[in-house]
C-alpha cells in the first residue's frame, strides 16, 4: 500500500470494501487478540471513536484483560469475553458487522472464534502480521506495516473520517509501541509520517511516553532492581540470566504482571545478544522468556520444552526449582550460540 | 520557518546569506560547544561530509573529549583545543569561515571565543538556544526547532545539497538525541518529518538507537545496579535520591564518566517529581546532579551551593560525607515541593 495513500484517487479494493461494509452495518463488535497490547489497544480505542462519529452501535469487546497502563485509552474498559460478557450474549447482540484489528489468527481469539464460526456475521479484519487464517470477508493486511494502527490511520484517511485528538493519541500508542517507541527494525518512514500526522492531530508524545513508561509503582521497580540484582553474564557477556522468586513478589510486594518488559533491561549491555529470565510461579513452575538480538532463534530453544513464540522474543514453561530451569536453558544456548572467532 | 521550506522559492534570508557565505570560503573551521552532545556532534558530522562534497577545506575543531558513543560518527575523532590543537595553530590555519553548530554562547566556546574576538573571520552560527551573543555574521537560528540538527537539515535541503546515508546517520543521531529518542515535549510534526526523510537518505533507526543505548559495559550496567540498590523515595514517592561511592567505582570497575544519564532511570516511577544523586569523587567531595519534571525549580537548589543549570537538569558540588550531602538537598527539596492536597 503505497504511503500517501489517503491522497490517491484509486484506493485499494481491500479498502473500497471495508468501507462499503462498515457503511452497511448498524451494530459492530469491534475486538483484537487476547493478551492485547497497545497496537491492539490502541486501534481498538481509535476505531470505536471513528465508528461512533459514522452514526455506528459499537460494542468493544476484550479476550483478556489488559495492562493497567492503556486503561487511559477508554472511558470505561471493555468487557471481557468469559468475564464480562458470555458467548450467549455475542449472539443476543444482533451484530451484522464484527471487526478484528491485529489479529487473524484463530487461536489469537479464544471462545471468538468458535462464535463467528455459528453467526455467520461478515468480518473485516485489519493486521500486519504473516500468520493468516482468512478470517475476514474483507481484510485489509499488509505484513510490511509496522503497526495495526498504520492500516487503521489509513483506513480512516482514506474514508475522508476526521481525526480527534483521543483518536490520535489512541493511534500513536498503536504505533508507539509496536515500534518499541521508534526504535525497533521496523521503524521505517511510513510510521513516522503517520506519527507526525498524529502531532498534528492532536497527539502529545511526551505525554503518551510518561503514561506508557513512566508509570511504575514504587513496588515494581523494587522488583526490576531485584531483577537485576539477579542478573548474571555468560559466554563472554552474550547470554544474560535473570531470576525472580516467589519470595521476590512477596517481599517487594510486586504483581506478576509487574514483569512485563524487564527481560530487556540487560539488552542495554552491548555484548548481551539471548536473554532469559525466570520466575518462580505461585503454582511452583517455573516461567521462562527469552528475547533474542538475532543471533539465536529463541523459538527454537522454547519449542525443546514445549513452548513458542518468535524468533527473537518466546517463552516456556519449565520444571523447578529455578537453578535446575537455568541450567537447561543454558545448556540450549551453549550449543546455538554461533562460535566466537 | 516554514516546514517543507526546501520547496519553497522564497528563501529566508539567513538561510541565502549562510549559503553566500558558504560560497565564498575555501577553509571553513566547524566547531561546536564544550561538553558536546549528539546534537552538536551530529550536525559537525553532517556539515562537515556537506562542505567538503562542496569542495570546501574543512577543519572539524572540538572544544573538549567527547563521549565514547559518539565516535562512530567520525572516521578519525576530531581534535580538542588545548589538547590537540592549540590556539596559535587556529590562528595559522587560514580558516576564511568559522561555522559554530549548536550554541550562540561565549562561555560555552572556551578559548576560541577569544580567539574569534581577534581573528576577525566571518562567523555562520546555527543554533536553535535562547541564549544569543550574536556571534554570527550571519545567524540561522530558531528556538522552536527541537535540535539544530533540524536547522542543518533544512539548510541543506535549501541548498540542493544531496544527504548521504553517513550524513543522514549523523543528523538521525543530532535529532534523536535533542529529542530524548522522541520523547521530550520538543517532539513535534517537523522533527518527526526530517527524521522520516532521513531515513529515506539512509539512516537506520534500530542500528542508531542500539549504537546510542545499548552499548553499555558489564561494569557500567554493574554501577547502575548498585545505583538502583540505593535508590531511596522520599514525601510520599516525589523525590527519589540516590548515591554511589568511590568504592563503589572501585568494586564495579566502571568509570566516572558511566554515571552519564543513570540519574533519570528512577525517573521511571510515576511518583518521583524530583531525583538526585550523589556521587563521591575521588578527591573526597560529593557531585549532586538534580533532575526535576517540573514541579521543582532544581536550578534554584543547585544555586544555593554554588552550583548551577536549568529548571528541569541542574547540579553542584557539596561538601563530604555523603550523607551529609543528601541531607543537606533534601531539606532543600522538603522546602520546595508543592504541597499535596
Amino acid at each position: 500500500m503505497p504511503d500517501g495513500m489517503g491522497c490517491s484517487v484509486n484506493k485499494p479494493k481491500p479498502v473500497t470494501d471495508a468501507r462499503a461494509l462498515v457503511d452497511s452495518s448498524t451494530r459492530i463488535l469491534l475486538t483484537s487478540h487476547r493478551k492485547p497490547d497497545g497496537d491492539a489497544l490502541g486501534c481498538m480505542a481509535a476505531l470505536d471513536a471513528a465508528l461512533r462519529r459514522q452514526g455506528k452501535d459499537v460494542q468493544l469487546l476484550l479476550l483478556s484483560p489488559i495492562p493497567s497502563w492503556y486503561a487511559f485509552l477508554f472511558d470505561r474498559l471493555p468487557p471481557i469475553l468469559g468475564e464480562g460478557m458470555t458467548v450467549d450474549q455475542l449472539t443476543a447482540g444482533g451484530y451484522d458487522l464484527v471487526v478484528i484489528v491485529d489479529t487473524n489468527s484463530r487461536n489469537q481469539l479464544k471462545d471468538l472464534a468458535g462464535w463467528l464460526d455459528k453467526a455467520h456475521v461478515p468480518v473485516l479484519v485489519i493486521d500486519h502480521h504473516a500468520t493468516s487464517d482468512h478470517l475476514g470477508r474483507v481484510e485489509i493486511t499488509d505484513t510490511t506495516a509496522a503497526a495495526a494502527g498504520v492500516l487503521v490511520h489509513e483506513l480512516i484517511q482514506s474514508a475522508g473520517w476526521s481525526v480527534t485528538p483521543d483518536m490520535a493519541t489512541a493511534l500513536f500508542v498503536a504505533v508507539a509501541t509496536d515500534t518499541g517507541w521508534f526504535r525497533f527494525s521496523n521503524t521505517d518512514v511510513r510510521v513516522l509520517r503517520i506519527a507526525a500526522q498524529l502531532i498534528d492531530a492532536g497527539a502529545d508524545p511526551a505525554a503518551v511516553y510518561a503514561r506508557l513508561y513512566q508509570n511504575f509503582t514504587s513496588e515494581r521497580f523494587a522488583l526490576m532492581t531485584t531483577m537485576l540484582d539477579h542478573m548474571s553474564l555468560h559466554f563472554d557477556g552474550r547470554y544474560a540470566a535473570q531470576y525472580l522468586t516467589a519470595e521476590d513478589f512477596r517481599r517487594t510486594g510486586a504483581a506478576y504482571s509487574d514483569t512485563e518488559d524487564l527481560i530487556s533491561e540487560c539488552q542495554r549491555i552491548g555484548s548481551v545478544q539471548v536473554a532469559a529470565i525466570f520466575v518462580e510461579q505461585q503454582d511452583g513452575r517455573i516461567r521462562c522468556s527469552l528475547r533474542s538480538n538475532g543471533a539465536v532463534n529463541v523459538r527454537g530453544i522454547a519449542e525443546q520444552f514445549g513452548g513458542g513464540g518468535h524468533t527473537n522474543a518466546a517463552g516456556t514453561f519449565l520444571p523447578a526449582p529455578v537453578d535446575h530451569a537455568m541450567s537447561l536453558i543454558q545448556d540450549q544456548i551453549a550449543s546455538r550460540l554461533p562460535d566466537v572467532p
